[in-house]
């Protein structure tokens, strides 16, 4: 048994545990037999169930909701730095099993056995999101782990986010080791791209959609697209390598498109034009133009930050995908994905299918989160990334019977 | 408006068809406003809400639950030749757009408009399957129409199977016209196949995996295969073709493994055993005999036919997960599917769950069917297909700290 101290659960509240999943609410917890008023934010606990039978050792998040995260199921492991350096030479072993360049998510937090955790993988640089007091407190530890494992020249902790806020964290933008540029060279899907880890979204970049863009390279050639929430590129630039005719690339955000400018430029991709403009505007705009097009790309950021958002989020999703729908071509193809956590799959197929109503369409493949995104089983909230590649079928032409 | 004779539905009952889905069950007619006696099985009427509105034509099988299934919204459309070459065309012009070679599924019932009705399209040769009694009425318009549309030296009727059963149709298999040759020469993922249209599961092949198999191409080389329920080798020769130094496969019919040899033999594949076996019992002496695997392709028949068969079949599909993931080697791969329809995506799910408790492994992909076999959004019972890419991590080692 560990020296950590317990953290007791209600009666029955261990089944999710044993089922495989990672995460305890206080209202799960026995607070009578839980010294909860002496452990300190972010320290370890040995999860019991009622019976007081050891299921494993867990971070404390004491005055959240969610507030303990299982690190692991053998209670004789220290969380230590050998715990992080187990973990992280397992990642890296899985991606360079799978993955073919240094580009990647490295950690993805219940996925890679460290939840609250996210790093991603730029070449030499490492860039880190921390979600949880626990890894929080383990910091110093984690980015010696880190020196100790993985080759880079750099770290940066890129602690800000919603998930932040509900832990009590303060936002941050720090250089842990080494030095990390203000811009990075990374490679996806043949394209070389500049991103900014320190003022961009997230880490700077979305390797979730790697396999997304690939799978939609080949049906690219000759077609005119439409790259909605283009962001730097990350869409675009792979489309019109695979031979795009054109493509409309529109972003609100100023700073993304000149991004998106550099690295078109940099690949010499001149089919590529850029639109500064809201998205649902845009399509409003498109479609009173009488626009159309083979390819619609519609890949918005989180609609749905948090559950009040729920009602006026699912509202953007469903017109966003019925105006899309009905700018596609006959035999026309949209993508389009939610990384809403709280959208879930189900939920995205309702709105889709509401706008195939007016706009028959079919669905053809289904695209969720790349490779280097690992899931455990009995987590889905791991799987945050939903997509569907969507085909407007070609009107029944009069044929001369 | 349509000459047909009209099927009324009750109040309220019209919700499901405007939301996007197309069937029809008999608890949801008005029987009478609706001349059910009058009604021919198999023939044409005007679905119409419980004001009288028309919402489309549907197909009638008057004896079964699912009593219609609606072939168009547009009632002014006539069910005739020109309909059905009209649908087949889309349907070609689809595929002819996404893929390369002409070996796939030509029509997926509800995705291609045209419910109760599949078609394989095995190069220059069709073969048919009907699961409704509308579809079978209709037959001769739907050979013309092919005859019309789609290239072919052959069609063949396979009506056999579970879904004939349920709408009272007699099994079946018959040459509809031209000829069809006692095995036919398909290609898929770079290797060529023969398959036997004749005695053969469905129509011969199952495109579905299509995608699935090139995934776990990428991950084949070097590695130690397993493939369960190989059939004639549609996972096996592709990943032997990818560099697999060795893949076992096991079926328990002697024909496929027949069929599997010819396979291996015609690509010069020396690296592939097959091995005749239950599926369970040959992973049970596996484990006895102290066996691993680096990549396991798990992709049973459907083990539940109907509602009666849920618990045990649940059960099987637990069995086999279980033992499958207690095989892989660290680092190793199991590709997992079910294409039971009353196997849900999530009851899959649940099962590695609890699989993944015994065996800790994580999901890398998610691949359901492939993109010749369309779904509409609103009708999630013709997206039957599940699977899932997990991987068994590497255990953490000792590290030098």
């Amino acid at each position: 048994m560990s020296s950590y101290p317990p953290l007791r659960l209600r009666r029955h509240e261990d089944r999710r545990l044993r089922a495989g999943h990672v995460w305890i609410y206080s209202n799960e917890v026995d607070t009578a037999q839980t010294p909860f008023a002496q452990l300190e934010p972010g320290s370890v606990v040995q999860v019991e169930d009622s019976q007081g039978h050891a299921l494993g050792l867990a971070h404390l998040s004491p005055h959240s909701l969610l507030c303990a995260r299982l690190l692991t199921r053998d209670v004789r492991e220290a969380i230590d730095i050998g715990f992080y350096r187990g973990r992280l030479a397992a990642a890296l072993r899985l991606r360079e099993r799978l993955l073919d360049s240094p580009y990647y998510r490295l950690v993805h937090g219940e996925g890679d056995g460290l939840p609250g955790l996210i790093i991603d993988r730029h070449g030499d640089f490492l860039v880190l999101q921390i979600g949880s007091q626990g890894m929080e407190r383990d910091l110093s530890q984690i980015v010696a782990a880190l020196q100790a494992e993985i080759p880079q020249q750099g770290i940066l902790l890129k602690a800000t986010g919603v998930a932040r806020k509900m832990e009590g964290l303060p936002e941050r933008v720090e250089v842990l080791a080494g030095e990390v540029p203000a811009t990075i060279e990374i490679e996806e899907n043949g394209c070389r791209f500049t991103i900014d880890p320190y003022a961009g979204q997230k880490t700077g970049w979305f390797y979730d959609h790697r396999a997304n863009r690939r799978l939609l390279q080949r049906f690219a050639a000759g077609r005119r697209v439409l790259d909605l929430f283009s962001y730097s590129g990350a869409f675009a630039l792979p489309l019109a390598k695979a031979g795009a005719s054109e493509v409309l690339a529109i972003d609100a955000s100023a700073s993304a498109l000149a991004l998106l400018q550099r690295n078109v430029a940099a690949n010499s991709l001149g089919q590529i034009r850029a639109q500064q403009g809201d998205a649902l505007e845009s399509l409003r705009l498109l479609r009173d133009q009488g626009e159309s097009f083979d390819l619609i790309v519609l890949d918005p950021p989180a609609l749905i930050k948090s559950r009040k958002d729920m009602k006026e989020g699912v509202q953007a999703y469903r017109r966003l995908n019925d105006l899309a729908l009905r700018l596609l071509r006959p035999g026309g193809l949209l993508f389009t994905a939610s990384c809403s956590f709280h959208m879930s799959r189900e939920m995205l197929l309702r709105e889709i299918g509401h706008a195939a109503v007016r706009s028959p369409s079919v669905i053809l493949a289904e695209g969720g989160q790349d490779l280097d995104h690992p899931v455990p089983p009995a987590v889905p909230e791991s799987r945050y990334l939903k997509g569907f590649l969507l085909q407007r079928p070609d009107p029944q032409t009069e044929t001369d019977a």
